[in-house]
C-alpha cells in the first residue's frame, strides 16, 4: 500500500516584512508536534513568502501610467492596482470588468499577474507581489529548513491558478527546492508491458494542490503544509513547469 | 491542525469488460485494511471504469474514415486509433507527429480525447475510451460503495490531463458524485476582514491530482486512491468543471 499523508499546523502566526520564516514555519510545525523526515516536502503558500521578503507594495506610494488608467477603466479596478499588475507583467492577455489576466514576468499566466490584494493584513492600501525569484525563496527555505528541522525536506511555494478549459484554480508549484518537479514515465512499461509513449506527470503541482485543499483562501490562515508519501528527491525548479509558448500545442 | 491521508491499496487485480468493480474496490480496501468513513473521497482511474464498463475497442474492427487516414498521417498514428479519438471528439484542435489534441464530446481538451492504449492489457490491438458519462459511473459506483462499505463516500473518477501553459499532466476529474467539486470563496473574508471577490476552488481536481500522486502511471497497478480529511459533501458534477469556451477567458 502506498499512502500520502499531509499537515497544515494552525495557528500559523502574522508574517510581516523582514520576518524570520524558517524559524516561523519550524516552531508551526513543532507547536503541532510534526517532526519532519528526510523527503518529506514543505509547501509554502506564495503569500507568507512575499511579505516576508518584503514583496508588499504601499499603493499611496504608485502613480499610475497612462496605459494603467486606460486597462484600469477598462477592468474596473484601482489604477494603482493596475499599475503594479502592469510592472509584474510582460503581457497582458485579456481585460473585463472584474478581471486582468497577465502573463507574470515569470511565465506564470494568471489573474493580476499574481498581485494580490487579500490576507496582506497591513490595511487596504497594501497589496503583495510574487517574490522575485520564487525558485530562490524555495531553496533558501530548504536551506533554512534543513538546519532548523535537522532534516533534509523539499520545499514548494505555492499559489493558486485559474486555468483554460476548466473552472476554478488548482494549486500551482510557483518555486520548488529538492524535488522532481516533472515525473517522465516515457518509455516505461505500463503493467502489461506496453511503453508508455509520451507521459510527463506534474508532481510539483499535484504536491500544490494536495496543499491547497489544506490551506484554504480564506480566513483559515493555514499557510504551510507538510506531506509525506509523495515526491522524489531531485533538483527541479518550477520555472521548469513553464511550458514555453512555441511548443504549447494546447493554446 | 488539519490532516489529509490518502491510501493506494495494492495489487489491484487486473479489471476487464463485465467485471463488478464495486466489489473489486471493496475487496482492495479491506484487503489493505482500509475500513471508508463517511465523508471520505474514492478516486478510481478512468481506466479500470472504462473497462469494467466494456469501453473497449478491438482496432480490428475499426475501418478508418478518409479524414481519419488523412489526420493519422500527419499525427503519426495508427489510423483506426485515430478514427476512434474522432468517433470521441466533437473537434481535433491541434495535430502533430505523434500527438493530437482534441476536444471530447464531454469537453475535456486532451491529448487523443482520452483515447489510451496504455494499461488496456487485452493486447496490442485493443484501446480504451472514456466511460460514456463519467459523472454517471461515479455515482453508480458511490452507490455501490455505499453499500459494500458501509459508508456514504464521495466518489472521483480521474484522468491524466496536458495543460495550456505549463508542463506536464495533473490528474483531473472526469466524474464525480457526494462532494462539492467547485468551493466558492467570493464574498467569504479573509483572515483579515478583506473580502475576497473571486475565488473558487476546483477542490476535485485537486483531489484528482493528489490521488495521481499516489496512482503513478506505468507499471504500478494502484487504480483507486481513499482519501480522508478534505472534500465536502455536495451534489456537484464533474461537469461543472468544464468551463464553457465563450467564457473562457484563458484560451
Amino acid at each position: 500500500m502506498k499512502a500520502l499523508l499531509a499537515w497544515a499546523p494552525e495557528p500559523f502566526p502574522e508574517v510581516r516584512p523582514g520576518d524570520d520564516l524558517v524559524a516561523a514555519i519550524a516552531a508551526a510545525l513543532q507547536a503541532a508536534g510534526l517532526a519532519a523526515q528526510p523527503g518529506d516536502v514543505v509547501v509554502v503558500a506564495h503569500k507568507v513568502v512575499s511579505k516576508a521578503e518584503g514583496c508588499v507594495v504601499d499603493l499611496r506610494q504608485i502613480s499610475p501610467s497612462p496605459r494603467a488608467l486606460a486597462v484600469a477603466e477598462q477592468a474596473r479596478k484601482d489604477p494603482r492596482l493596475v499599475e503594479v499588475i502592469l510592472r509584474e507583467s510582460v503581457a497582458v492577455r485579456r481585460v473585463r470588468p472584474g478581471l486582468i489576466i497577465a502573463e507574470h514576468r515569470l511565465g506564470f499566466v494568471c489573474a493580476n499577474a499574481g498581485v494580490d490584494h487579500s490576507n496582506v493584513g497591513l490595511g487596504e492600501e497594501f497589496v503583495v507581489t510574487l517574490p522575485p525569484d520564487p525558485d530562490a525563496s524555495a531553496a533558501r527555505l530548504r536551506e533554512g529548513l534543513r538546519g532548523a528541522l535537522g532534516a533534509d525536506v523539499a520545499v514548494i511555494v505555492n499559489d493558486s491558478h485559474g486555468r483554460p478549459f476548466r473552472q476554478g484554480t488548482t494549486g500551482a508549484a510557483i518555486g520548488a527546492a529538492g524535488l522532481e518537479v516533472l515525473r517522465s514515465y516515457v518509455g516505461e512499461p505500463d503493467r502489461y508491458g506496453y511503453v508508455l509513449r509520451v507521459s510527463v506527470e506534474a508532481i510539483a503541482d499535484e504536491l500544490a494542490a494536495t496543499a491547497n485543499l489544506l490551506q484554504g483562501q480564506a480566513a483559515e490562515g493555514r499557510p504551510v503544509v507538510l506531506i509525506r508519501g509523495a515526491g522524489t528527491p531531485g533538483a527541479g525548479r518550477a520555472a521548469d513547469l513553464v511550458r514555453p509558448q512555441e511548443e504549447d500545442l494546447f493554446r
